[in-house]
């Protein structure tokens, strides 16, 4: 069964052609064969196809159902994600995108060994797509390009907001909220100076607990706590 | 901080050396030196370390204080993981361990791709070791030989039992008591043989919900949902 994002709007009547990159992606890499069935997801919604027909770079389905999308968490999480050296970057959007993250926001912050380029986003928003096509997500994830921790902040104003600090006595847990900002630190964690000016902006430090843990583990046990 | 975990016994005075493949690592690829701080794990208890001399595979230390160990969860996690093709097992083992696994039981599952011979083992304790010292964790976890699923479950006789199902109703939630296993499938998932001989067991199939994870993420997700 593939699965794919629609770029936009809904499917008009009871067949879909899927052209372009994703066209290609199935015709080529995939090399789906007429019968073979699959999911296209729009705005909010799910619609089984069948495919009818393969062209040279393009799909053409048959829409046998919909129904809405079940793949999206009720609860919508920013990830604040220092950025980090690979592979172990490109790992936390892979595993970050199957486990429900709404949206990651690279930070530069003051210990990140890694300072990728602006022009980097683009490989990002590829690995999301394919995270997000295996995982049966119900809508991308969004990533923006790096950003100083206080733009990253302002993206998340009006959000609760936890910082990840192993010194933290609270210990992250199940929020009731509807959207939360979850701050995780480079392998050296937060400086004082950024957890002070997090705590400037209403952030809770909360810890995952006695262990330490690896930077890149640390964004997936807190999407795995806080995910519902 | 370097920290280590001790064969057996407690340090006898102030003064303790550490010798063998221990010694050999500290003095030799972490090349510690004197006036640098530690940790060595005992049965149960944390003893602050001052390197006081290096020797050629032996360092001695002054014991400057002892505590209990604070890095073991209350909840003690078998985990029964269907053997993976690497690096994929590998990853559960030192991510597992970080996580608090308290015990881990390969198992050759019907869908399991890799069939790793028993000798296997002294490679999964060396990266057991070096995570369980990462990590800072209380005690080492055990890992036993790959069983086949039966001789698995007669392991964790008497513990509650859940049992990873991507199809059960029932999510993945935190228990109260004091043991548990969880039984974690290969990529391709468990044969409905084997969930029924799970069920036969006391087995209840739990899920991570909607989402599609990866094998070697599930584990990883189902133990910081547990862990306690």
């Amino acid at each position: 069964v593939f699965w794919t994002f629609l770029a936009a709007g809904q499917p008009a009547g009871d067949r879909l052609v899927i052209g372009g990159a994703d066209g290609h992606h199935l015709a080529r890499v995939l090399r789906v064969r007429p019968g073979e069935r699959g999911v296209a997801v729009a705005t909010g919604r799910e619609y089984d196809l069948e495919v009818l027909e393969v062209r040279a770079a393009e799909v053409v389905c048959q829409v046998t159902g919909d129904r809405p999308a079940g793949g999206e968490p009720a609860l919508a999480i920013t990830l604040l994600q220092a950025t980090l050296p690979n592979p172990d970057f490109d790992a936390v959007l892979e595993a970050g995108t199957a486990m429900g993250i709404h949206r990651f926001i690279p930070v530069r912050a003051e210990r990140s060994v890694a300072r990728p380029a602006a022009s980097r986003i683009q490989r990002w928003q590829a690995i999301i797509k394919s995270a997000a096509e295996q995982s049966h997500r119900g809508a991308l994830p969004l990533v923006l390009e790096p950003l100083p921790l206080g733009a990253a902040l302002e993206q998340v104003a009006g959000s609760p907001l936890l910082v990840l600090d192993p010194s933290a006595r609270a210990p992250l847990e199940r929020t009731d909220a509807s959207r939360v900002a979850v701050a995780i630190g480079p392998e050296g964690g937060w400086t004082p100076g950024e957890l002070a000016a997090m705590r400037g902006h209403g952030g809770v430090p909360v810890s995952l607990g006695p262990r330490i843990l690896r930077a890149r583990l640390a964004p997936i046990v807190a999407a795995a706590i806080l995910v519902r």
